[in-house]
């Protein structure tokens, strides 16, 4: 299933929806189990009721219940997939997509590219640390700073080094703590990509004080269009990953070029430490796959368009500098 | 007030409740809610409903109230309070301590204290940087690490260097962006006192690679044993702060040594950034604050308490070291 977050109209700002892609349609969750459930004799008003706790407005809480639902997900789909005329079909013309997590439990972002790794010292002049290959090393990131698709990302307020960042991300499906690798897929609800955007020169200020980055990289990130499941995708690492700027290509790589694998990543996160549903882990940036290994950098206006083969496209617009 | 979470039984874990200490004992504010509304006319499942939406499980959830939620637990507390035979009191032989934030929306945790930072690089035979006068920087902590008042620290799994942390922390109570320094007090929902427990050789490892810490500190985290509302605190800038460890003094250091406040801390922390309901604001380890400004360091047993003016006491157990 490709899953996302779609938007309401609600008091004060728009509520999530959650919703399941087929087709260039999206189905409301929600709606089509209420609908279901009246089919099958309940009232209205209790169909609504059970319908919303299964299907609640943060995706989050809708992991939280895991297989049961699932489970329940893929048979609205598989019942409803013939009868596209029912009123439970909506479309992001109609309801805008979120990120399909627009607010993650929390957000560990790891550093599994070596090559992207490499550049970064070879470009400030230090030898690359062995210490690397000891332990897959991460950040943690800002789990509400979510950037909808399509949606402008604001510039930060001082920075002259804008940049995107190309990864893929899985998102923790069940609760686990000291996950052995092994299992470590068990875990894993689904893939989505991620643009880390990045401001290089506050991140580069920060990383001196031995702490973070935080207000480098928190002001915006980019997660989406959809949630895939594993069984949508043949094979998380061969999946190829390109990153346009105004429709051209500035970065192309392939998973499978990881150091680090996910299940690996799930590991070293779990141990000592639970990991919870709607938890994210990015995979860093593959080799190439930013501006800062290239030297060239966003400018107000930019398109960025992020794909991963089965992950769809993610697409935003770099938003103007602020006035001073 | 001095709100607290306790833990009733449920299916699965327990479950977290809203109290307020009064005299050593805790009002449960969603009871004390329903009571009120039973007295005042309304049917019991309605009293029941429309309490648990004010005194929700999850702390966070009540902060997102904001001066609703406040008042009317301000007035339970004053209704209450010459009841003490009513039902609605626990205490935490009934019911034990959670964090008063089981769950936090996020975790900051600053270093805002000049000579706690002056002697890790004394230690390191590093020079101090200038760069650290330029702004408050700051690593993200694990808001769901929490560890109740009282309970048993455990050891991570690769640490020879347990350490405590003795830390202020503030907690946000209403959504705010690029706030300015003179309006942040409006944004406090009150403070806890902080224990940044760090497996210190675990996270020198991971600030060699420059990201981070992670895997150093987030395998537990103290906070409590409450969250003080600012009217109960004269005075956040002149709190005394204790640490003892199996009743020795460790620590000894004064909230007005800090060099960034937290004013600062969350002007700069939501400059470009959203802050929530139920974020917290570490202030860093006061000066003397830790074992590794002393070369001493925690072992499996010990009682580690930290002390805050008008804060309370926050105490926690060391666990054994896991068996190889």
């Amino acid at each position: 299933m490709k899953l996302v977050s779609f938007a309401v109209p609600a008091p004060g700002e728009p509520e999530a929806r959650i919703g399941c892609v087929v087709r260039d349609r999206v189905l409301d969750l929600r709606a089509a189990h209420a609908w279901s459930l009246i089919e099958q004799g309940a009232e209205p008003t209790a169909a609504r009721r059970l319908a919303e706790a299964f299907f609640p407005a943060d995706m989050v809480h809708f992991l939280e219940l895991g297989e049961v639902g699932m489970l329940q997900a893929r048979a609205l789909v598989e019942s409803f997939a013939s009868r596209l005329d029912a009123e439970v079909w909506t479309d992001p013309g109609r309801h805008p997509l979120l990120s399909p997590l627009p607010r993650a439990a929390s957000l560990r972002d790891f550093l599994a590219f070596e090559a992207h790794v490499r550049r970064g010292y070879e470009r400030r002049g230090q030898p690359f640390p062995d210490l690397w290959y000891e332990f897959p090393v991460y950040y943690k990131g800002h789990p509400r700073s979510f950037v909808a698709p399509d949606d402008e990302v604001p510039w930060p307020s001082s920075t002259e080094r804008f940049d995107y960042e190309l990864e893929l991300a899985c998102v923790i499906g069940r609760r686990g703590r000291d996950i052995p690798v092994e299992r470590a897929h068990e875990y894993i609800a689904g893939y989505c990509i991620l643009n880390d955007f990045s401001a290089r020169d506050v991140q580069m200020r920060e990383v001196q004080l031995r702490l973070g980055p935080a207000k480098g990289k928190d002001f915006a990130t980019g997660l989406g269009p959809w949630l895939v499941t594993p069984d949508e995708l043949s094979d998380a690492r061969d999946l190829e990953m390109v990153a346009r700027v105004n429709g051209e290509e500035w970065s192309r790589g392939n998973s499978g070029t990881s150091h680090w694998t996910f299940a690996q990543m799930i590991a070293h996160a779990s141990r000592d430490e639970t990991l919870f549903p709607g938890d994210i882990l990015g995979s860093g940036t593959v080799g190439g796959g930013c501006g800062y290994e290239l030297d060239r950098w966003l400018e107000p206006g930019d398109l960025v368009e992020l794909e991963i083969t089965g992950l769809g496209q993610l697409r935003h617009r770099v938003g103007p500098r602020p006035a001073r």
